[in-house]
């Protein structure tokens, strides 16, 4: 009962990458290797075919990144508006290439990225998979037909004025920073799911604890604004990581030296670039460098993985705080959302803080190929921006899922153990530190002994021996003055 | 023309893992949580719903990773057996999971896996997205209709004897296993590539390089040879790392004390799994151990990275020496595939190359994640096995079609510049050590000197000086004497 | 003849660990775990004692991180003074505490400090070994004794209204900034050497490569101002990740709540090592957050990473752009500082921009060991700042040394060879683009087609054909127009 | 009050790799850079020299990696006994390198090895280090005085028939496998103290955990054996891991070829090597890739990986294990070593196991560096073995400190928390699947969720209602019984 393993493997991954042509009608185009049939009804054309055979390997393919092929729409408007502007250009085709690419943006054509991000050329295919579909979306959205190139074509004018090396990482830039827009949303809105938690347990005193040892008192709701606080200052992270991304290499064509554009057309790229997508880009000082350059890559990447770590953190305190029912910490509850176990019964695990671990190492890998990456780049190229673009835009939407998630299925629905957080605050003796004002450091010192050696709280030898009156003992645990908290410093 | 990117960026993302209940028809389902809905028709049940709802993170699924659903169907298949031999399962329960597992096998029910593989709970979700398909497989092909769970029960049956715990891990060392066994098929038919280029270029002269200067010669054969050599060995690290794969925790149930497991089920689990993939699993001496311990998952994926550190070293051997075609190193020619730029006429990249590079970063990248796994265990589990298969899984079957298109599309068809290396033999001072014996080491410094000050190759300075007769000159630069060349070594 | 390992092994490296204490005179200590005999000169106490012997690991010690230490003086003295301020320490005890500062400061008592750097408990020896060596320094300076405690007490008094859980990341923040600070300096004079060069080949024409293949032309000088460019970018990187370094947790003492800190405290602090170290600190808003919250150094890293890649990929270049001298690129020449083998006579190696990249490699993984760190906190502290500060630390000297090396050794003496550069642009197709304008495509793309069949370069085959005349040519070559250099662009 | 930082960092950076040439006597060596004056009593040469001049980097030396030295020394007496077998050295040579060597490996000349490790030229330095001393030790330890090169040469005879290419990877491969061994003395004798604890505890009940939440009972014991169980397993990952570090390119000299290498002569130093060092060394089939290929290293790095993440889940189990003492899960205590703050008395932290990750996510960091670097190489050699041997010999040195001191002061004194367990196990729903075979599973489910409701233990439960006798009771709770234990199994 053996199975030949390579040929399932072969066989399943195959299905998904086919993107078989479609019984029946082909029309020719060629390149500089010859000429290719091409699906009647495709929109893309002989370079993407090229690619489509080239690169079988991951079995995804461009149409699930639509936050790239959004990029590249703006790009190819704004560089057609400014080939416009510059008098290399007619209206027309402008217009057509326009109709097109709104087209796109509203959710037309979307199957038609079939090429694998998984590809050599420095991004050569996903860029002629672009020109290509944008060429003949122009074309359809006016009237002609598909092929129609002597109205709109494919390289001279959805590629005009540029190259695949200031072309594609224009896109994945407009991408990025459209991807973080979204992330930061959904971190906003964890951010307010947090604070909310610490106003509602804004009184509930518990044991900090550093080290995993009993430490001095706090509130709950400490914890969790401190939760929310250190997520929010990811937000700055996130913008003032974006400085290099909106620096765009546009009009330096092949190595930046801006051979074939016209003058102008740079400056012109970006404001329109700026317009469409309300994101303040400029020409880079040094076009040469900044088309080897990822620095801005490598920057989003760091800003992906300081909230990745930040987010594990958080779910793994998550973890440890509702660790129980009965023999962990059971502070806190988290929702159940499935059975834990059938053969433990009423078992109920903290699924979607494990989930926010395995995304934030997920993350965390994608960090390490983008540093790769970048690091990887020869003379006046880096070819390996594909790798970079697959990275970040991972990360950015596991995030951005999983924040949501996270929030919706998690942290909306944490309750507190006040009775498990009260008997702590009895049996510890770490509240002993706050006894040295009124009964003095020596007197304190020897409670504590004490407690330790009976296996008693302090709070118990002190009431078992009478040295302080209840009211002392309440006035000592007010949160205010056993913790510092400032509810005014709370929204 | 701005548009809500939150929106497109929900909407495209969202398509992907909708697997939205058909409408019609339902069948109700409940577990601990309550009653739940379920498409008519799907061979996934209440816990695969629940996984469905939870988990909407990375658009993709299951169903991807062929090799762990046939992992599983082996594991359960092998524990259907074992439970059978130790009395505990009812042999015509026995017979229709086996008959349902077959057909899975045979390519049957591959789209009922439809839950992310991004997900918490330790792989929960997945063993039992296993279990209810396989519980209706098994229904269907013996002639029963969907859920009737009296004759074979997802749970009781499929799960009988086992927890996650030990199934999930014990799937995934099959499936790592079975994509192994693709793996080094790939690497053998590629070593045997670069074996036959090496045997073609086997008498042609180079100059070897170190640290990028101009060492001694070598030939091109050697050159190529050696990149089969070096990529032959992995076979040997990937067989080697497996060996903890072969261990199995099977039997030890939750936490590897074998709560609820029958006497002597463990041992014939393995044997019953070993007859069924022909691998040679062994039940681990530690349970306990074996149930959290990623020892065996860590020396996959670092397998993989030797692998993808030597697959990169080559490729980037192969772009430096096919670097030109004018300005360049320009020994090799790779074959083109694709034009490389339509603003440079003629120019062809070695994007396979480039490819290989994409892919290896790829893979390291996911040994950071499998690592970070590895390490995130706490006490009795490790709830990140469900990230560490994606990462490994992932990682050989990009290699695995990688290493195919690398042969096919690049190696198979590279081609040698004789003349480019013919002249820089000629012009080269580094054979210079090889005229020590003939013409004293004294003698052979001061013709070096001569030929860096005028800017000569050393031959044409001991041509131009009659220091040695041409026959001379050709039994030094015979291959033999100047390379240490053994025919007899490559076969 | 065998030896056995073990032996050499421990003999070898407890040598450098061990500070003996000097035989003769003692002094005795003790804390809570009871007596421990000192050496009687040694301004060490019984803590830093304890940790010696706890921590024999790495044979490193803490002076070797000077920066650390001066951050521990200037925390120490800036909380000293907003102690006074407050009220609660008096003036003759700050004015002993800053005495002793200002004499370690200046050099002395370095030797004091001989606790491993590798350490378990969140950085308390450092903090203690800081606390005890300030409290003898301060006696010492004002004419006490060493151990006369009940003048300059090393808890009660270096460690006021502190815990390690603030001043540690507190003295870290101060040594990664002045770190910072003495790498920018080397940084600013590596892009000035690099502009020097920029200036010096700005009119030497070369071939642009992308993807290793010939692309269009471009000046040396232009390649040069772009690693100039691209590395003064870096300094934008590191002064924008340096912000979350300016945010302080002093006065929040344990955890954040602030128990035991006086009011006014934290902000004094603040001002006072902003004063002190010329730096703008502020407190930060949660204080609790703060203080566990690693994005600080995290930041620190990312910088620091991404320097690395950079300073990587310009010395990758170097190596590239100086392969040879005869089958390599050879279009420039490092200067040779060391023969590079002595079985190849002449060989020089480029042994400068291979330090680069060990160091880079070096960086990288420190920032691996950060990024694991920064993961580990635990509820309301990080117990792993000790490995971050040494990996930051390590990181950011290597390349400040490091840069200076390459600087002095490497960029300074750098060479073009024109003629080597000049036979490539007359060989090359690459620049058939540039003619486009002059003669029409069709008739560029005819003669690139005859220049590739006839192995010539595109300017011979014009030259043969009377095409365009050697106005026309040099017309033509002139970088201005080739390569749309505009020398106003670089100073 | 501001100093500069800059000067500081230098001054306190410089003076530590200074080796300042001793003021007085020096001796004129020359290479092919010219002349240069040496300390007359230092035993390295002009090579050394150029070196420490041109890498002042680190602040560390060679020096301070005991292991390397000694690699060389075997690697160059086997190679002095296989050159003297092939008739090409004189045995009074052979006897002098021998009697030089034995010197060094006794201890003598450690201080004569001043370079800094971190260096570019694939390790030239190292390697001319060790012959410059090697060769004057050899005419010290034989009568004759330093510099009398005309009996023993640095380089005619320490490097005869060797390249740096061949020896330094060689030395490593000597260090490694040594450093291995005492590594694995270490870990066998932690493995030994974690059993030794698991036998004193093997009847200790206590609830396992999944996922952080309650599990089924197990004992401590089980626990404890399973921690020595995962770690001895590791011992195997080493061991299989060497294999590629068995295998030599000596006799490859510069790529590979064998150029200048006498016939027999490979063979001869792989046995002399193994003689000298009890491994089993062996020509590697293909030298040329041998020359190249860093698999060997990699794998190195792979296992101390494998190790260091096993190292880390165990210290952090400890620490969750320990956590408390009365907020915490309280159940293991580890020995105090050092106050854990003086601002909260009584409290002790987990330093060793603390120290453990530190230790562990140094050891990943390293990995990642010789990741990097064994992914550098171009050609036929790779550059960056230096970096390598830092990263994989100091990641040694530190575990195997580390797991001594860990074993010393942390495990062997651990003690157990019985009442703390006993308690857990009486408020516990967890065992109640235990209950199933008695009373069935409806009534064991009814009971849970009475206990669960009345947040009663299940036992508390079952006495109330007395549904079972204290005899079943006992019978049930029998660790043999609950927790499948099999005492045989441990030894």
């Amino acid at each position: 009962m053996r199975t030949p393993w390579g040929l399932i493997l072969i066989l399943a991954t195959s299905i998904s990458w086919a993107e078989a042509p479609a019984p029946g009608e082909v029309r020719i185009e060629h390149d500089l290797l010859g000429e290719k049939a091409i699906p009647a009804s495709a929109l893309y054309g002989v370079q993407t075919a090229r690619a489509l055979e080239n690169f079988q390997i991951s079995g995804r393919n461009l149409s699930d990144y639509p936050e790239l092929v959004d990029g590249f729409v703006y790009t190819k408007i704004a560089a057609a508006r400014a080939n416009t502007d510059v008098g290399k250009m007619d209206k027309d085709v402008r217009k057509a290439i326009e109709a097109g690419g709104m087209a796109i943006l509203a959710g037309k054509y979307r199957d038609q990225f079939p090429i694998d991000p998984f590809q050599g050329g420095a991004g050569t295919s996903t860029n002629m998979n672009a020109n290509e579909v944008m060429a003949n979306a122009a074309l359809l959205e006016t009237g002609h037909s598909i092929g129609d190139y002597h109205v709109v074509e494919p390289h001279d004018d959805l590629n005009m004025s540029q190259s695949t090396n200031d072309s594609y990482p224009t896109a994945l830039k407009v991408a990025i920073l459209m991807n973080n827009d979204a992330m930061v949303t959904e971190l906003e809105a964890l951010v307010a799911a947090f604070r909310a938690k610490g106003n509602a347990f804004i009184d509930i005193l518990k044991m900090g604890r550093t080290e995993m040892q009993d430490a001095v008192p706090m509130t709950v709701g400490q914890e969790f604004h401190a939760f929310a606080a250190a997520l929010e200052s990811e937000i700055a992270i996130i913008r003032s990581y974006e400085k290099p991304l909106l620096q765009l290499n546009m009009g330096g064509t092949a190595i930046g030296t801006g051979l074939n554009a016209p003058a102008g057309y740079a400056g012109k790229v970006a404001r329109h670039l700026s317009k469409l997508t309300d994101k303040d880009f400029v020409v880079a000082d040094d076009l040469i460098a900044a088309t080897w350059d990822q620095q801005a890559f490598l920057s989003a990447s760091s800003a992906n993985r300081s909230l990745a770590v930040k987010l594990s953190k958080i779910a793994s305190d998550l973890i440890l705080l509702s660790s129980g029912p009965r023999a962990g910490l059971g502070e806190i509850n988290l929702p159940p959302v499935q059975p834990g176990s059938s053969i433990m019964p009423g078992k109920v695990n903290p699924v979607m803080a494990e989930l926010v671990n395995v995304v934030a190492f997920r993350v965390i890998g994608n960090d390490t190929s983008v540093m790769l990456s970048a690091k990887a780049g020869q003379l006046q190229l880096n070819a390996y921006e594909p790798m970079e673009a697959m990275a970040i835009l991972d990360s950015q939407r596991l995030m951005t899922n999983t924040m949501r998630t996270l929030r919706e299925k998690c942290v909306d629905g944490i309750t507190v153990n006040e009775a498990t957080l009260a008997a702590n605050i009895e049996r510890t003796v770490g509240i002993v530190t706050a006894l040295n004002p009124v009964i003095g450091y020596e007197a304190a010192t020897e409670l504590a002994k004490e407690a330790y050696a009976s296996d008693k709280g302090i709070l118990e030898v002190i009431r078992e021996k009478g040295v302080l009156s209840e009211e002392q003992i309440d006035e000592i645990l007010d949160p205010a003055n056993l913790t510092g908290l400032d509810k005014r410093k709370y929204k």
